[in-house]
């Protein structure tokens, strides 16, 4: 009963977040009435409506825990999304993993051209700091600075994208289950990871307040991708809104392909119990981030 | 022989500034010894050596002329310039301009694959803001925050990478005057304007002492951009170290176009006058950016 009360409150969560979320992109991206009318379309189209808003959830959850405003942190939330789905825009390039699809709709430079998807990805990177630095995030600047500092460094060659030619060179030669971990930790854990650090800046925790917050992040980050690594191998095309199988057609070493699938499920699970584990000295303000451990990996998309 | 002098010491002044970028990219971006290698040194290949590194020389000059440390403005400098490269790297993609020569070498993805060229961009794009909120460039998270909303707020859909777009369109619809003087003033201008703003940023110029350098700036841009175009149309195509005449063969309105090759370079060089005008209220601690200003419509690269 606990777990379904649970369940319920994180997926009203989730879906109010989804709400407040679309509605910031809305406001914070009126359409111009000149020539770079497609490209805010484009930006529109790839960031409202679609998308779990994981990091977003994360962030405003960890804000409010420790009394920061829910408005602000709604702000904050749509940066480190912006950074999230320019990700995807130039991932799912040509050049890149070449993907089709995308929550469930056609990927961007399918309906837009190339080069528009190009300059959506890079419009929405500088937005994510544009957004940070307004006095709607915080009227500290300390705040405003940490923001960015998180949101960058997590993103760069030392945090995400770092991650992501890991991912490509993972194609070439056979990654080990360190080789895999590491990978992992950039592509998807720094971006988390930041989420929970945004949250944390944004109440003002203080720095030797943040561990457990940060170990928190970095297992559920890990659980997040072996339940990817098995959604990939076990899922459902449709319900994930994008094409799976696409690791081991590629002969790429994953948590699946390097632990078997029972493995890899037994070990998403460990580590969503050792995440929840390290909330223990919170009451039941941490209930949606038990929830929200729980959610990566049972989730079915 | 006034002139002579001045351009010796703009001549010295540049290539100071280009030994300094270098040297900050140099210590920023050691090679990492895993996969993230190739990514890294792509990063090098982009920022290290080549460029006339304007942008930098603009803010380093405002800063010091009220008094800012030139480090951390070279620091802030670094941050731009790698704005600036990041937008090279993916204006010459293939699904871009699709160009093979930068600076005299062959461009990133020439070298590279497409697919470094695209995530190197992604990540000199981070690093910027990286840069702009380590304390290196200023103690103070004030100063930090502003610097990363004047260059973020340049560089998006508002400014830069908006510019980017109306270029794109400019080849299909055919721009009248003003409509080539806005795409240019959002493509060209705001990244210009960016470095005078950062370098008042950082030298705590106060909001109402800075309309005559962003004028200056604005008239700069401008002069710069239509000596870009009179290039484009008459300049060496291996003193520019890339491809020329790309503007006529897409049939694209430019300044040259619009205006013939003699009333182009009038107005470029009435834009320059008019951009030392700015300048009257200061002494020689000027004479760079008046020296800078005739640069950018004297240079044949």
């Amino acid at each position: 009963m606990g777990l379904v009360m649970a369940d319920d409150v994180l997926g009203l969560g989730l879906q109010k977040i989804q709400r407040e979320i679309d509605d910031a992109f809305d406001a914070i991206l009126p359409v111009p009435d000149d020539a770079r009318a497609p490209l805010v379309e484009a930006m529109r189209y790839a960031t409202i409506g679609g998308g779990k808003r994981v990091r977003p959830m994360l962030l405003v959850t960890v804000a409010e825990m420790y009394g920061a405003s829910r408005q602000a942190a709604v702000r904050a939330g749509a940066a480190i999304e912006s950074i999230h789905v320019y990700s995807l825009i130039h991932d799912d390039l040509p050049c890149m993993d070449d993907d089709d699809m995308r929550h469930g709709k056609p990927t961007l430079h399918k309906v837009h051209d190339e080069a528009i998807a190009v300059l959506a990805g890079d419009c929405l990177h500088a937005l994510a700091f544009d957004i940070l630095t307004g006095t709607e995030v915080s009227s500290d600047p300390f705040i405003r600075a940490e923001l960015v500092h998180a949101l960058a460094s997590a993103s760069g060659h030392n945090g995400m994208a770092g991650g992501q030619v890991m991912d490509m060179v993972a194609e070439k030669e056979q990654f080990d289950l360190r080789g895999v971990t590491r990978l992992q930790q950039l592509k998807t854990g720094a971006l988390l990871g930041a989420a929970v650090e945004m949250g944390a800046i944004l109440a003002k925790v203080p720095e030797d307040g943040r561990t457990h917050l940060r170990n928190y992040a970095r297992d559920i980050g890990l659980a997040f991708q072996i339940a990817d690594d098995l959604l990939d191998e076990e899922g459902d095309e449709e319900k994930a809104g994008k094409a799976l199988r696409k690791d081991a057609q590629a002969g790429k070493a994953t948590f699946v392909s390097l632990m078997g699938a029972e493995g890899a499920r037994a070990q998403a699970h460990a580590l969503s119990q050792q995440a929840i584990g390290h909330l223990s000295g919170h009451g039941e303000e941490a209930d949606l981030l038990r929830a929200l451990a729980r959610f990566v990996v049972e989730r079915d998309r």
